[in-house]
């Protein structure tokens, strides 16, 4: 798919391609269909109603400190120790004037008390505490609804469930939860030189690999994988297993982008009425990246190497597939690390190479002879990503890092 | 669990207590067992043998470009066009002096040929091709072998697999893989004052949430979750529960650190002769965080605050479970961002605290009233990572950020 079917004059860089596509899918408002799930199924799902707090967070006033409740107005004094209270027992003890009640951390602080002294600033002689300081009201008390109030919103839909938000939702007793369904996500390689994992290869064969490794990158981003028979380099074959990657919600094509005038694949994507919306990048690896849009789905035209394919995905079609997901706001985390050698580029280029991030934070770029190197990004735990106006990076300049 | 009963005076630093999980349990020489899966099940999982080539790649010299495969020798020159390779065709063809043939990204190069003309590069008429340029030999051309030959050791036993690790498995024909079986991962949330989700709490009772998260952390971190009930303050009871949770690989311990003198889960471990190592590090939240290990199990004893207990999972729990797991390099991916805005903290504690990092790479912390304000965590993406020595960060400063 060169630019010229598509009259585009000048490729997009990297943050304008990602931005046409966030768009693309949102103007398309897709709206997924919600299932209910135990909380315990629910993690990585993507929340489908709001949630609201149930009751007052913290529903009393709760102790900070181990240490003895009683009234401020009474401090600096001797106190006359008239009970206890912990964590799980209810306050019912009262604290009058010149009375404390010894609390732990986490304990509701009795009726009649307002502030708690940390023990260690007490001094106890049987039942009697001596606190020789002053403490403004409501030192060491965390307030009754501080975190929040009765039928406060705490979760909005959009939000994808991990660890936290489970907690969350388990805390304020939803032990059945609305997550949107996931979305299917067809994946047709195709290419006459691709043979199954099972098939041993002629010299001139590979096996189909990058099948395998987007069929991983779209569960991981939440979708369901629905992997399509290898399409040859035959039109009507090619047509026929498009027409069924079309039913899906998201359809990823690898291969047949570059390989020059044996393009079945955008002859193919035409025939049923393909509108591209970019055809090229101005990234490394991946710039013949194609998105388009045919009878209702999206689809993405993913470069036939296999570095090429999981670069596209991660920046391009997972942004797509989180939006149909029901994900508000899809994120790209590119954060920053400083380099452990230097870096130099050609410039005009977003880059995203393997690199190795070691403990300390530092990045070192991995040597790999392109983007059908599968086995130099497996010895990488991360993208470097580069400044493509930049050409030389000394080592401990910061440069853009991506998890892989 | 106070220093004090450990004779321990000063907590120890945030990455000397990861450098102790990390050394105690090495040191363990704990050996996982092997089970085989087919490789669509393998995502996620710990390579337990290492993966060899199973030809060189590329098995021939390949074309990096479209154009036209001739000898070096003869260029500049024309030459006539006597055939056409493509991917997935054999080179049946061979190349004699004064002879092109046409070829396809990614054909293999045919016999006679030594070196690729782009196509941009020439000039066809008819069956005849025109190259101006001479070029040195081998040029566009990725030689057989080179990015692996037959036998070598392309993936090594103890890393996760990933997508690419996938597609490698995929391309050298791995249908089936070794794998790490998961680690067993006791659960236990300690403490009265916790009950179940499906319950509705007393004011002086709070559901149980701890739990939760640690099990979908337990998940992630690729370990089987072994949910206990929850521990009451009742010596003998909890000591039972500790009896099943030391019969898994690893245990962890929520609440009843710093519940002040109500501290059964302390003397209920000491009765299996368990062992401290730390309970307490220089962080927060989490700082009363315990790691021990009782009749050959590790166990960490976890604060009962929930955010207390997640950061200490992640940081320190995790390192342990992966190692458990055959993981041979645990990684704690702390890279850096610019903040958005100016934070300030009181030195000596290194801390993660709830932030939003954007798509511009900036990070904004998040408010939150302390490690029970779950609701702020689900508002973050980013755990900010602070110097323990550094009191003022200025907006654009650079600060430490980790992924939630």
């Amino acid at each position: 798919m060169a630019a010229a079917t598509l009259g585009i004059v000048e490729a997009l860089s990297f943050l304008k391609a990602r931005s046409e596509v966030l768009a693309r899918v949102r103007a398309a408002r897709v709206t997924p269909h919600m299932e209910f799930l135990p909380l315990e199924q629910a993690t990585g799902r993507v929340l489908a109603e709001p949630a609201f707090a149930d009751r007052d967070y913290p529903p009393e006033p709760r102790s900070m400190r181990d240490g003895f409740a009683v009234r401020a107005a009474d401090l600096p004094g001797t106190f006359t120790i008239v009970g206890e209270v912990r964590a799980g027992q209810s306050s019912d003890c009262r604290v009058e004037p010149g009375e404390a009640v010894e609390i732990m951390t986490g304990a509701s602080v009795p009726e009649g008390a307002d502030t708690v002294v940390m023990v260690e600033h007490t001094t106890v002689a049987g039942d009697r505490v001596d606190v020789p300081k002053a403490l403004e009201m409501g030192a060491n008390v965390n307030p009754q609804g501080r975190d929040a109030v009765a039928g406060a919103l705490i979760l909005r839909p959009g939000i994808r469930l991990g660890y936290a938000e489970i907690a969350l939702l388990a805390s304020i007793g939803q032990a059945e939860v609305a997550v949107y369904k996931r979305p299917r996500v067809a994946i047709l390689a195709t290419g006459d030189e691709l043979v199954e994992v099972e098939t041993k290869p002629e010299p001139h064969q590979i096996r189909n690999s990058n099948t395998w490794s987007l069929a991983a990158q779209v569960i991981r981003a939440g979708g369901e994988a629905v992997v399509l028979p290898v399409a040859p380099d035959e039109l009507e074959i090619t047509k026929e297993l498009i027409a069924n990657g079309l039913e899906c919600d998201v359809l990823l094509l690898s291969g047949g982008v570059s390989a020059g005038k044996y393009d079945l694949v955008e002859t193919a994507l035409h025939s049923f009425g393909a509108e591209m919306y970019f055809d090229r990048v101005l990234i490394q690896p991946g710039q013949p990246c194609v998105f388009g849009q045919a009878q209702g789905t999206f689809f993405f035209g993913l470069p036939g190497n296999p570095a090429s394919t999981m670069v596209c995905f991660e920046i391009f079609a997972r942004a797509a597939l989180e939006l149909i997901s029901g994900v508000v706001e899809p994120m790209l985390a590119i954060t920053g690390a400083q380099l452990k050698s230097p870096f130099r580029q050609k410039t005009g280029l977003t880059r995203f190479l393997p690199a190795r991030l070691d403990e300390e934070g530092l990045l070192t770029p991995i040597g790999w002879s392109g983007s059908g190197d599968i086995a130099a990004l497996t010895r990488a735990n991360a993208y470097l990503v580069s400044d493509p106006e930049k050409g030389e990076y000394a080592a401990g300049d910061w440069i853009g890092v991506m998890a892989r």
